[in-house]
């Protein structure tokens, strides 16, 4: 069983430069050079090649009427994304989505991944907050001001605490209404203003589950860009496994031992539910946790 | 040297009860319940009492103009507070505020932290970024809903990387013009969307120091209410120590030993430069990191 395995939507190898983005004259260097590309997109999703690779295309490609928005530098070639004025608000995840995630790697999912972020924070955040006036997009993208107030936005990125509650050697694991059949995973939650990553996680479980956190420790993190969350996955040990599951949350939540996890990441005939797929970070902190000593 | 040093802002008592914020009924009871608590503040600033702890208020203080927020429920009373239709859009930090953090208990401002972030979104935020109309409070104060185009919105934490860098048993400080005389910290950066923690932090780091990270390991974390950062503490070992400073950011970098750590924190005469007040994650961050064997 591996420790190493790379948390879904990381290891991109895109530069963002992010000088760039606040140098106008650069930035317009950059977007009408030969060597600049623009990510192929249906929707807000990729398009993959015969590699199950992104596709990228040519910046004359562009729509007309989008805003484009400098992504960074890859293979000596400045990267760009549109935010065409024909996109939906609020895309839903598609079930291509998913599929092609399955098979994208994650370094690409993860150049992927922000910039769907990106292009689902202006299509939801074309008005100003402060003042109800239209915005207009700068810094390469990388924001929105306006003209009226003078406010400037920034993309935002919601921190999700998800964890493992851990007692005598069992953790945690549950599954939520909409999960796909059999499937199970950590529990998780929004980390809200004024907490800290360890009170976010030691809340989360009283709330969901009735388990009081003695000790919390980080494990990993990762994007995960449906919107635009920041996953960060902890095992919290917990006090007893007397459990009071707040139903309107879980449908169901039970406990593991290590070898029952184990049988669930190897897929073994038998094992006690489905696991979450390796782009989700509830995955890696399964194999995390499989193995610690 | 302690290392159970307990981070700025953690440690409320408040119990969120989110059930609340969706039981409209629920909360008009409580928020007319005689042990109900307004939070007194100046402006945006909180009132110390003679101990040097927060002051509530009654209910009946609070202005009949404002919006009020269910902050949760401490020692059996629900505790509120609330958006006065007076309070200034973006509040500027107070050198009052500073003053005061010197003396309120982490626990105390971890509870006052909830209440200023969530004032300053709601100031900041009383259109709907989708479509630009006047929104409205809802969920007790921890959102705002669009009546016209049926969003909602939520209060936004943004994720804050700080590290050290780490060398051959040295780490990294610096400084920012703004910093008070001799202050200096750990370098810091927002985290973007599409990036994991460790992402972050090996990004920041080459843009400010032009250093590279080879591992990164998380810390300690902890909110910051200026307006609503969650401040994330990391060391990472760097694979060299030549800087490349970039001094837009930075006005000064060097490297310290432990021993010029221990000296700082211990406030010795002839230490290097002055510490992060405890408040401050940095604080806590080379309390840990000088406590490591
Ligand atoms: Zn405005
Ligand atoms: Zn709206």
């Amino acid at each position: 069983m591996s420790s190493n395995h790379r948390p879904g939507f990381t290891g991109s190898t895109l530069d963002r430069e992010d000088l760039v983005r606040t140098n106008p004259e650069r930035l317009a260097a950059l977007a009408g050079s030969l060597s600049a590309r623009l990510l192929a997109l249906d929707g807000i999703d990729p398009i993959l090649d015969d590699q199950g690779l992104l596709t990228w295309k040519s910046m004359a490609e562009s729509d007309p009427g989008s805003e484009l928005i400098f992504l960074g530098v890859q293979d000596g070639k400045p990267r760009f994304t549109e935010v065409r004025p024909d996109l939906p608000q609020g895309a839903a995840r598609s079930r291509a989505i998913f599929r092609m995630l399955d098979i994208l790697p994650p370094e690409e999912a993860s150049t992927y991944a922000a910039a769907r972020s990106l292009i689902d924070w202006h299509v939801r955040h074309g008005f100003c907050a402060q003042c109800g006036t239209p915005t207009e997009i700068f810094r390469g993208g990388w924001g929105r001001n306006c003209g009226q107030c003078k406010a400037e936005h920034y993309p935002r990125v919601d921190p999700v605490v998800i964890m493992l509650a851990e007692h005598e050697g069992r953790v945690l694991v549950g599954r939520q209404p909409a999960y796909p059949p059999q499937r199970y995973s950590a529990l998780a939650g929004f980390l809200e203003p004024g907490e800290s990553i360890e009170e976010a996680v030691a809340r989360e479980l009283h709330e969901e589950a009735g388990v009081k956190a003695l000790a919390v420790r980080y494990v990993v993190s990762q994007p995960w860009p449906f919107p635009s969350s920041l996953m960060m996955a902890c095992v919290a040990q917990v006090e007893s496994d007397a459990l009071t599951i707040d139903y309107t949350e879980l449908e169901d939540a039970f406990w593991v031992t290590r070898a029952e996890v184990a049988a669930v990441m190897n897929g073994e005939a038998g094992a006690k539910f489905l696991p979450p797929p390796p782009y989700a970070i509830a995955h890696t902190l399964f194999r995390r946790w499989l193995a610690e000593t």
